[in-house]
């Protein structure tokens, strides 16, 4: 099972990276520990609501969409989606395929 | 500012209360103490990853799904939208008189 706070992390530190930005500069920008910061993006520590909040601003990022991307890729993992799709037949074998290969 | 703890315990709530589940059920099934439940659908106390994890499971409701719901909620809070809507200019001051109600 993916927990929150990892899919929360990789959620962050995809979108410092998206900004070309150091989690040096995001830390310094959100007054957050650059330890911390970097164990929150690991997955590590459960960060608090207000250090969100902070980093979620130092990355320019509404936490809105932050949060929506993490429940968007607790879904893809959880295997729930919100459109059920009908494949054609001959599509099916190579999304299977595709599936395994992840 | 909406903190994601307070939305995260409205959603956990009003999904509880979807299902009509009392506060109890709810705790004794997920194994938390009821106090700390009630603390964190008043959004006073940050919900770790696995206890968000075993809330959800008791709530029968994929946590994918309840951060969505956080992201949505959060979103409408700071106005942001995931959709850009352009309106007749007739009906713009309607939506004024709306927003200006809630």
């Amino acid at each position: 099972m993916v927990l929150v706070r990892q899919e929360l992390g990789d959620v962050l530190r995809d979108f410092r990276l998206q900004k070309a930005m150091t989690l040096r500069q995001v830390a310094s920008r959100a007054s957050v520990a650059l330890g911390y910061l970097s164990e929150v993006e690991r997955g590590q520590k459960e960060a608090s609501s207000e250090i969100l909040a902070s980093v979620a601003d130092a990355l320019d990022t509404p936490v809105s969409v932050i949060m929506r991307e993490v429940g968007d890729r607790l879904a893809v993992v959880g295997g729930v989606t919100g459109v059920a799709v009908t494949l054609p037949d001959e599509l099916v074998g190579e999304v299977d395929v595709a599936l395994a290969m992840r």
